[in-house]
């Protein structure tokens, strides 16, 4: 195996495949990264036992670099490519297998690195046959990051730390929750698939990481295994196991009260009021309204002092009485995730969930648990 | 107490002034920061046992600002910093004392803190007398940057923790070393004291982080405090007591060889080699050159792996059999801190210091001690 390519594009796949390879992996070998030269191709393999990415360079339309000899080499990632990223921009490396070290060359540098057994690394799997589901990277990503933060840090339920996929009706749904809040985002898609999927954060974190936004992804889901793929790059990745909860019986029907406030100005107040509730265990702040239609956020930490402010909606509709306390951090997560600069706000009580919504838009949702008052 | 400034006036005082507030300090006042309206001036402080610092705000230009009720107040600087960084920019600020509370109001947004006893916050020193030694802010600061990074981290002689300046014929020198490097600048300064000072760490990083670099300083040495005062902003710190060890002996006097060098290339061939000598303990480099003027910087790590490249220096004088090892990542560190885009590089023999010069400039000097090779 040798090859030669730019320092620049081998730093740029390095980037990508390096970040899901692990320090400390199940088996030595994945602690390395995998180059394999394939007639003009180059390929890039790494990942752990949840999730692979492979990424192929293709060196034809290059006159200077090329695959002097096929063949594999696996290389610890750590030395590898902490060396590749401090080799000159805009030169040549050769990379160069000798028995079991890889030579790497640039200019007047001159490295060996202590190989692994590429004979030892796991295959990786098959993809699934077919076309798969296409989707735009940009909507995928976005998809994904308006729903990822709401996933629980940790859980006894498993299925709970990781976003729940429902493909339905030519609709992709995704949701995640931790019990306490809720992120639902769905979108339209060509395909007559049935089905739910849970994906791990990591995966999906990876994904926005290593995807061009601009390209079309496609997507193959099996029954343990998702797979990714775009012209250039594939990634694996496990399924978390198990059955998601029923969410249609947690969100709210109806409403009491709807309010539509700018998303900035309210945002600002949550980020305030919650500078003084972080005491609390569930950062307790309380909204709430009466007949003057004006919106109070409250907060309040004894020995420290309380916070308390009035901000004006844009419409209020339906019943002015009105409070309800919250976890200010859950609700301050929400609002950030959303683009748009107006939201809605749904009520139905004290002790019922709020939902917030871009306004206008019913393809985004949130809910946030009502918590105890403090005082 | 009461007045009233602009958001943003204010975010800006307690980003300096707040840095020097200690979380947990040796007297509870002092997690507090103290506002003081004199006549038509804003008097900001905080401090610790170390460090305290002063900052006026002058409110007569401004028709909106004032001081309405002259008097002091004591905050806990920690909730009182976070909440005025949350207030909208662009807006007045009131800030009133009740009693043992502070009521801070911006438009619709209504707090109270609980404050500190004001009657505890100790007195600041008084400024020593005279008119001070001035200097320019950018030259301090320059001076400050390319000493302070070489003192010791800890080291049971507290003297080595900072940097030693030393005033004589009308010019300041700053020694920083840990024993195996050492950073030296000098300047001409107009003062006829002569004297030596040890300024801790955290002063010199407060004061670069600070002061006004077009603004001149004035700065008041005595015995056990060293103030720095600007238009608008004291900083009194305590200095490190005992005797700072004398340099001078350690200095080489002459050289074997003297090599002129690209810093830029230099640099990110040391941190290159500096990727395998992690292991060693005194991240051992070997920089050698023979007969054909090359420079040739190696490393090697067994498991992992070595490497070696060569540099063609800008010019050679002297002796060229040379070889020599140190501290890659002190010799790294010292290039850094040189803005110059060539170094002078002198050698005595392996088991001589080393010295950095910026080509053709004698106000900047550094040491590397060699080290016992790795091989």
């Amino acid at each position: 195996m040798e090859l030669i390519i730019h320092t620049d594009t081998l730093k740029k796949a390095l980037y990508i495949v390096g970040r899901v390879i692990s320090a400390n992996p199940s088996i030595p070998v994945l602690s390395g990264v995998k180059l394999e030269g394939v007639k003009e191709s180059l390929i890039v393999t790494g990942g752990d036992s949840d999730i692979s990415i492979i990424k192929t360079i293709d060196l034809k339309e290059s006159p200077q670099e090329e695959i002097v000899e096929q063949g594999t080499l696996v290389v610890p990632i750590k030395y590898f490519h902490e060396l590749i990223k401090r080799m000159p921009n805009n030169s040549l490396v050769t990379i160069k297998k000798l028995y079991k070290k890889v030579q790497i060359t640039c200019g007047d540098i001159e490295t060996t690195l202590s190989g692994l057994n590429e004979e030892d690394y796991p295959a990786v799997p098959e993809k699934p046959p077919g076309d798969g589901i296409s989707i735009k990277g940009s909507l995928l990503t976005e998809m994904i990051k308006e729903t990822q933060f709401a996933a629980a840090k940790s859980d006894t339920r498993a299925v709970l730390t990781g976003v729940n996929w429902n493909f339905k009706e030519e609709e992709l749904t995704m949701i995640a929750t931790n019990s306490q809040r809720l992120a639902l985002r769905k979108a339209s898609l060509k395909t007559n698939l049935t089905g739910t999927f849970i994906l791990p954060i990591k995966t999906l974190t990876e994904l926005v990481h290593s995807i061009d936004k601009h390209q079309f992804i496609n997507m193959y889901p099996s029954e343990s295994m998702f797979t990714f793929q775009s012209e250039d790059l594939i990634l694996y990745s496990r399924l978390i196991s198990g059955t998601y909860p029923d969410i249609n019986r947690i969100i709210p029907k109806d409403s009491a009260t709807e309010v539509v406030v700018k998303k900035g100005r309210l945002l600002e107040g949550i980020e305030r009021a919650n500078l003084l509730a972080a005491q609390w265990k569930n950062n307790n702040v309380t909204l709430s309204m009466n007949m003057d239609g004006k919106i109070r956020l409250s907060s309040s930490t004894s020995e420290v002092g309380q916070i308390q402010e009035r901000l004006e909606p844009v419409d209020v509709q339906g019943e002015r009485n009105l409070k309800v306390s919250f976890d200010g951090k859950f609700f301050a997560e929400a609002l950030k995730s959303i683009q748009e600069e107006l939201v809605s706000l749904s009520f139905g009580g004290s002790m019922r969930p709020i939902t917030i919504k871009p306004y206008n838009k019913t393809s985004t949702m949130h809910l946030i648990s009502p918590v105890r008052a403090s005082s």
